[in-house]
């Protein structure tokens, strides 16, 4: 067991003073708590190295998994709430180490409700590789439109200073100009993928998405290192067919 | 959850109109929803990205899954009939986006009597290439009686027009003197398989055995980018091992 | 559902004649049983697609799993009994159609008690891709005395002939020399590993350990095409770290 | 079932002398068993492969798993006492044969509490590649400061001579001048990882982060040969904000 746990698991022994009846957010801490536990379930997390988080809009308040605690022994009781300047709000344990940078995100991305990170094996793999996941096929095309892109190195001053929040504002410059909507993930470079959405479900299966989106261009790169992007009148039918007013795919 | 879900959701609340007992087609409905839960079983489809299908070659009827529905709820009742047309025949929901393709491969080829459509990952990762399977070995040779093949890019009338339809007449295309049924499966470029057989049953093994031979391909290919296809002898002896009317695998 | 496996469901659904308790080889049935399930349990084999066997040496009788019959139904008195020139001696359903592979090797190699077939992924890939699968470490070493070799291919006499008996002679001539209770497997090429030990059990565990190895010499040669085989002393100090008179592994 | 197995097999058939309530290091004697049941769940070991220590520093005794017993039948019991010059203090059964590289380890690195062998895929195909794994990104950095290093080649004295201690020193040697806490981990060449950390649950954990960091590191590699190591201040970032006086991660 990692000594991080430990403390953790000594806050789980003892009672907690928040009432679950009284306490904010109680559907939010349910919704970001199943999130968390999604991109368990589906592989994308060992240990406590992810996190998800979901934001009530009309508060400012973000909901956040506490740092370093085992998954299987979350509750909803168990999430941090914390405000857009990364004040705390309610909650008992501290809250996921990488809370400034979700903040930042919130901040930026006025249309994004959820955010999630991980280290899942293929997007942290392209993020070491320093490259951009090309867009080769429809199955990117459905989620992400257009490449995924990786972030530019983090300079002295951004990992000496207030590194979470930095890392934060450079996910935010390399969307200078794009929708985040559109293209809901992002390669941290040397780091791995932070995934957003509407709502902390939907940044959790676009993280699930995203990582098999790496896999298959993994692939497609050994199989072809000189492999072409998608043409762009099929990446704008698929994405299309998926998203926006025109979209014809599902029940809806 | 995916918002296409949501709509499918309220139709399973509310009750279904369609009668269990008289409702067309009630063995092909099962063998189509089983075909449907055996790709999702052997791991080729995450979330509702699949689809399969099977035709009651009679009444020249189409029995499809229904678009963007969570597998995991999915009843008999729930497929659609449509027929070589694209009308829809019989049922409350919406068919699988990908109808108009199926229907063109049962219209193009005689013999089939189930279609499969996954993104699976190694035979994706293919597609995305651009290049065909090689018949390496007897695995292969086994089930698709030479290379498995991509199809050429759609162009513009393609891509805005009828796209799932003319994504069927391009698979129609690229079996042009070849028989559908020796080679049961193509790759549709920068999208991923379409995949067939006698029977919808079938046609999911097929698919199955199709995510398998990539794999092993790709896995060929990184040993030895020079490895040659098979020799055509040895093809023809396992391919007509077991198929054909001089079979000698199994209990037959 | 495979057509193969349909008239094989028909047998098991009639009765069958064969006396549990005064058939043939009742242990060496059940273990061969054990070692077509191990290789299923372990990942080796997608639907019917593998085939184990044993000997008994004093009356030279060969058991053999039957042909096409979906493992989750087998049970001891499914198996079938054969000489070593390939006649049936006792059994309801047709043998596997590799029988006369398997008999080729008892014959050959007179210390082998058991005989595994199977397509698993990475071995064979390696079959596939021409190769012999080097020595590159000790993993290697301690199951396997030096690379696991792939046979010369089958010429057309071979292929237009009696194939399956061939095969096995080609395995024979690859050892020409060799000690294969010191080697217990092979690639064929183009084809999947054939794997040997003392038993069936022991076979079907030297199968699943070709697997891993073949599995782990891919990753090493994407890591580093140059890679060195192992160092020969220290293939000697753990080969036999394991095996023969001075072996000092485990509880004996 | 490998012949290792039937001897100890037996031993668990007869009584044990020992008595589980008076037998020396009852809790670690409890640990040690669970850090071999971990790397066995995470699937870093098949069959007996792998082999899991703890030390008491006041007694100066190592407990270690006994040699080739599967793991599904240990108990505390079993698990076998040895000094740091080798000799058994306390076990019916033999140890494990990796006891005296495990005994070298706890003498020269005093700081740690348990070591781990395993042949993991990932980790043994960099060994086997004979390159130390770079420090690509966070997910290393987090716990390993610094590349993951590969022994130099072990000579003709050191195969031929007490082996098993020689593949200890060898890893002694890799380390001079180097905090091996903050690098719990080691390849060594043609063979596989050994790991630890200050207890041994901690070097379970640790080995199986090394796997992953293995597999992600053969990932970026096969995305892009030249992919550049991490930043040193980011590495350094990383691996303090887990480990030292200022960590900020977790609850603690």
């Amino acid at each position: 067991m990692h000594p991080a746990l430990q403390p953790a698991r000594q806050h789980f022994a003892g009672s907690f003073s928040l009432d679950s009846e009284t306490m904010l957010h109680k559907e939010l801490r349910e919704e970001v708590l199943e999130a968390n536990l999604e991109i368990v379930r589906r592989g994308l997390v060992m240990y406590t190295f992810g996190n998800a988080s979901g934001i009530h809009r009309d508060s400012g308040h973000v909901v956040i998994k506490p740092s370093g605690v085992p998954f299987d022994k979350l509750k909803p009781e168990h999430m941090v709430v914390a405000t857009l300047d990364g004040a705390i709000v309610e909650g008992e344990l501290k809250p996921s180490s990488d809370l400034d940078t979700h903040v930042e995100l919130y901040r930026a991305f006025s249309g994004v409700g959820g955010v999630v990170h991980t280290h899942s094996t293929y997007a942290t793999a392209w993020a070491q590789s320093g490259h951009d996941i090309p867009c080769y096929g429809t199955t990117h095309a459905d989620y992400f439109h257009g490449s995924v892109p990786v972030t530019d190195p983090l300079d002295h001053a951004d990992i000496s200073g207030d590194y979470e929040r930095n890392v934060g504002l450079a996910i935010v410059r390399t969307f200078d100009g794009r929708d985040p909507l559109k293209r809901p993930g992002v390669l941290v470079r040397n780091h791995g993928p932070f995934v957003w959405g509407p709502t902390a479900t939907k940044a959790a299966m676009n993280a699930v998405l995203l990582e098999e989106i790496a896999r298959i261009a993994a692939i497609t790169v050994s199989l072809h290192p000189d492999a072409a992007p998608i043409d762009r009148e099929l990446l704008n039918r698929h994405f299309y067919r998926k998203h926006g007013a025109r979209a014809t795919y599902g029940q809806g």
